[in-house]
């Protein structure tokens, strides 16, 4: 099966916080398409964080594009100063107050292949401890949450926590340790 | 914990491919934010269709954000007209000329809660089979998969299937149905 070829790529919205990439490409069948629009979103850390006894970190906090209060795993972006283990490490420590020594790289996931441009990096952090306190920008507001992990699997089931990514996650990393 | 207050909407990239929401918002602190940027997607759906022997159809096509051939399962947009059980057996005929006449809504996810506004339906099609040809737009180039269940999930832990939506669609779904 073959790939697009790209023969140009350009921004057409180009904001700080948000951009818009638009290719245009050779299908394998000939045809050129001048118009496909993508998002640039940049790198994600997702961060399944597991205490000795098989609790999960998880965050509660409000999210303005579903317009609803999600629980979801700690995450954050890949800032182009660091590494994902970096990202993954730093953004578990500001979220959530925990720290572990254990990170190990699980998988690399995307949301949408289609039109998003973004690795999401998952990482499982083993044997996590708070050591110290939240620092949130002001505007975060973040409700912190440790949960065992059989609770953590009913709240998919149920809809608790239902974006795609820290169900990936949590899903991905369960079943790696064998606790489903 | 509170939601943000939405003060005022605008689309300032307008496109028929791609539309971006800005918005004005009002945070729980009192500050006004005036370029919150998010992505208008649409609602999908996805489709885990599954023969009566528990093997499961997959739908394999390149896809251009990730630059990559990707193992997924069936999806589509849900269009204005149309509501998303529709979608989905619309989308899974079209797709794989797989039919079904069992379709059950299992959940409502979301990609990504803080920046991009689409639902996205989950349905379990059961006792499907072959019953018709695939018709595809002339840009799309897709080759159907079935698998047997338990292969579909050394597939998730291998890395072959790496999308957070398929991801989440089929270890929900094998859950529920208590297959794992």
């Amino acid at each position: 099966m073959k790939k697009w070829k790209t023969l140009s790529s350009k921004i057409p919205f180009d904001n700080k916080w948000f951009k818009v990439q638009q290719d245009t490409v050779k299908l394998p069948n000939g045809k050129i398409v001048d118009d496909y629009f993508m998002w640039k979103e940049g790198d994600i850390v997702l961060i399944v964080a597991m205490t000795k006894n098989n609790e999960v970190v998880l965050v509660k906090q409000y999210k303005h594009a579903s317009n609803e209060v999600m629980v979801e795993v700690p995450a954050g972006y890949v800032d182009k100063e660091n590494n994902p283990e970096s990202a993954a490490k730093r953004e578990l420590e500001e979220e959530t107050g925990f720290t572990s020594k254990k990170f190990t790289h699980i998988a690399t996931l995307t949301n949408n292949p289609t039109k998003v441009i973004s690795n999401i990096y998952i990482y499982l952090a083993k044997d996590v401890e708070k050591t110290t306190s939240i620092k949130l920008d002001e505007t975060e507001d973040i409700e912190v949450i440790v949960k065992p992990y059989k609770e953590v699997v009913k709240m998919i089931l149920n809809g608790e926590i239902w974006v795609t990514g820290s169900i990936s996650a949590l899903f991905l990393i369960f079943k790696k340790l064998q606790l489903i």
